[in-house]
C-alpha cells in the first residue's frame, strides 16, 4: 500500500484478520499505520524508486490516497508489476478534469465545467453561469485544499498564476445534500456495491456520514446505478468511492476516489464486510464480501482538531461513556482541521444515532469544557 | 499483556482502534500478535525480572493466558504494580482445585470433587462414583492436556506420579452441553455480563461456539446469575470467563479463565462491543461498552490444524466464498490439534449459521479434499 496514513492503519487491522501480509510504503516512522504495527518501508510516493521498491516486495500494489504521480504508475506498469487500481483507473481520482471529461463522455451526469487557463476562460464561464464561480485544481487537492470560490473575476489572474495546468471551474450549485456510494470490484470484474450514504460537510470537510441516506427510494437507486456503471466502465479494481451532489435537477457525480474512503468508515461496524477488508479482498482477486447494512442506521462523525495541543486519546474515556460509541483514534498528532479518528453507532434511528456519535466525537475533541 | 499469542493479536486489532499502546511479553519474534504488528518485548512469563521489565513500561499488566507462576505475581503485586485482573482473582484460573474448592466455599454449584494425593485417595473416590473418574492437573493444563479419564485404578499410580500436586478428582458426569459466559468489569465495580454462549466440543477442545445458547430461558437466566455474581465476588477485572457444565441436576461451574477467552471470539462481529475491546476498557478502568448481541444467531468454528503442513492462508479464498463469513487467521505454524484460527457467521437462525461457519473453517483447515 502506497502511503501510511489512517486508511492504511485500517486496512492493516483488517489484513491482521485476514493473515494477508500488508507492507506500507511510509513517508514517516510517525504515520498512523507505522504506529499501530503495520510493516513498512520508509520512502516517497513521488520518487520511481521508492514506489519500485515497495512493488519489488509485493504480489499487488494499492493505494491509500491519491498523490503518487501518474507517470510513475505508468512506469510500474511498464515494468510488469501489478497495481489496483490501474494507472488509467487511478487518474480518473488524480486529476479532476480528466474525470469530468470521461464521465461526461461516457453520458454519466455531472456540473457544467470548464477548463481556465486564461482570465478570459474564466470571464466567459462567468457570463454564463454567473458568479460566483468554484474553482478547483485540478490535481492534488482533498478536504477543502485546492478549492476556491471566485466571487469576483479580478481575482482571477492571480489564481490561475498560483496553479499548474489551469483550473476547473464550475457553476456555484444550489445542493440539497451530498451522496457517497462505494463499490468494491475485483479484477475479474465481480463486484458489490454498498448502500447509499449521506455525507454531510462543513467547511469544505466532511464531518458526518449517514447510512443509509436520508433520500427518496429512486434517487438512492439511481445513484446506486451510477456507481456501479462508473465501475465497470472504468475497469476499477479495490474499492471505489463515487461521490454525488443532489440538486433540484437530478444527481451529479461530483468526484472518484480510488481506495477506501472517509464515507466508508461507517462500514465497519455497520456493514457484514468492511470496506476495508472488501478493499484487500477486491485487490487480491478474491472473493466479495457482503456489503449488507447491519442496523437500520448508522452514524459516523469524524474527529477533527480543533487546536494545536492535546491528544483525544487523553479523552478516550468520555467519549465511551456514550453508549454505542465505537471509537477510532489514528494516532495523530493534533492539528487544527485535521481528522484525528471517527466514531460510529448503530441503531434503529436516524437521530439519536447522529447525535450519539457526534456527542463522542465532540467528546475527543475538546480539550475543555 | 503478558504472552503473545491470538489471544493478544486481537488484543492488538482492539487496542488500534483506541489508540491504546499495548505491549506483550513474548517468547518469541514468530508469535502471533508479534506478527501482527504489536509491540513486543522478548520474554519469558516464568521469568520474574521479565514480567518485572513489562510492568515498568506499562500503567496495568494483563494477560493472553493462565501460565505465570502465582508467585510472580505475587511479588509483582508486592512492588507496587498493577495488574488486572490481580493475583487472587488470576489464581481462580491457574489453580483447578483452589478455584473448585472456593466456589464450592461460596456456594456455586460444582461437580463433586476430591483432591487426591494417594491412591487409596483415588480409591476411596471410585467407591463412592465409581468408575470412570475424570483426572485433571490442577495447573497447567489446556485445549484438553491436563486431563485424564481413569478407568482402572490400576493405572493412577503413574498417573499420580506424574503430576505435581496431586489430581483433582471427579465422577465423570452426564453433560447435556456446555455453556459459556463472559463478564467484563473494571477495577471500580462496574460489569456487563454476556449473552449466554454454548460450546461445542470434540476431543476435548471447544471446535464451536453458538450464541445465544440453545438452553431454556431459566437455565440462561441461573448461567449468568452465577457468572455475574463470580466476577463480583472473586473482584476479577477484565474479561472473565466461565465455562458451565449443563447437567440432567441443574448448571455446574466447571471452570475460569480471566482474561478473553476462545468461547468469547463471537463476541468480534457478534456483539456491540467484542471481548476484547470490553477487556481494554476494563483492566483500564474505562467505561464498558454494550455486550448486546447483533444478530438473532451467531456461530463461531475455530479452525484446527489437521497436519503438520499446510497453511491455512492459502486457502483463504475458498473460506471468503462463504457467504457471511467473518475469517480471522492467527498466522501460526500448522500442526494438529493447534487452534489456527476461526470464523464467525451471524444470522437469522442456528442451524445454517452453525453450518456456514463448519464449512469455511473446514475450507482453511483442508489441504487435500
Amino acid at each position: 500500500m502506497v502511503g501510511a496514513g489512517q486508511l492504511a492503519r485500517m486496512t492493516h487491522q483488517a489484513s491482521i484478520s485476514l493473515g494477508i501480509e500488508l507492507l506500507a510504503l511510509a513517508d514517516s516512522v510517525d504515520a498512523p499505520a507505522v504506529r499501530a504495527g503495520c510493516e513498512y518501508m520508509l520512502g516517497s510516493p513521488d520518487s520511481l524508486d521508492d514506489l519500485r521498491r515497495l512493488a519489488e516486495d509485493c504480489d499487488v500494489v494499492t493505494f491509500d490516497h491519491e498523490q503518487v504521480p501518474p507517470a510513475h504508475l505508468e512506469a510500474l506498469e511498464a515494468e510488469g508489476f501489478r497495481l489496483a487500481p490501474g494507472r488509467a483507473a487511478k487518474l480518473m481520482a488524480q486529476d479532476k478534469l480528466h474525470a469530468r471529461r470521461t464521465l461526461h463522455g461516457l453520458g454519466y451526469p455531472v456540473p457544467d465545467f470548464a477548463h481556465a487557463t486564461t482570465t478570459a476562460d474564466i470571464d466567459a464561464f462567468s457570463e454564463r453561469f454567473g458568479l460566483p464561480i468554484v474553482a478547483k485544481a485540478p490535481r492534488g487537492g482533498y478536504d477543502g485544499r485546492g478549492i476556491w470560490t471566485i466571487a469576483n473575476t479580478d481575482e482571477a489572474g492571480q489564481l490561475l498564476a498560483s496553479v499548474r495546468g489551469g483550473l476547473l471551474l464550475e457553476p456555484r450549485l444550489a445542493i440539497t445534500s451530498e451522496l457517497a456510494v462505494l463499490v468494491a470490484r475485483t479484477p475479474q470484474g465481480e463486484r458489490v456495491t454498498y448502500p447509499v450514504a449521506e455525507t454531510i460537510q462543513s467547511d469544505a470537510m466532511c464531518r458526518e456520514i449517514l447510512a443509509p441516506a436520508e433520500v427518496l427510494p429512486e434517487i438512492a437507486a439511481e445513484a446506486t446505478r451510477i456507481a456501479t456503471s462508473i465501475a465497470d466502465d472504468i475497469e476499477a479494481v479495490g474499492v471505489l468511492a463515487v461521490e454525488f451532489f443532489c440538486t433540484s435537477g437530478g444527481l451529479l457525480v461530483n468526484e472518484l476516489a480510488l481506495r477506501p474512503h472517509n464515507s466508508g468508515h461507517y462500514t465497519i461496524e455497520g456493514c457484514t464486510t468492511s470496506q476495508f477488508e472488501q478493499h484487500l479482498r477486491a485487490v487480491l482477486g478474491m472473493p466479495l464480501g457482503l456489503p449488507s447494512l447491519l442496523a437500520p442506521a448508522v452514524a459516523t462523525a469524524n474527529v477533527v482538531g480543533q487546536d494545536g495541543t492535546g491528544n483525544p486519546a487523553s479523552r478516550l474515556g468520555r467519549a465511551l461513556a456514550v453508549p454505542g460509541a465505537h471509537v477510532h483514534l489514528y494516532g495523530k498528532a493534533t492539528r487544527i482541521g485535521r481528522k484525528l479518528g471517527h466514531v460510529t453507532v448503530c441503531g434503529h434511528d436516524p437521530g439519536p444515532v447522529r447525535k450519539a456519535a457526534r456527542l463522542a466525537a465532540s467528546e475527543l475533541e475538546a480539550d475543555y469544557r
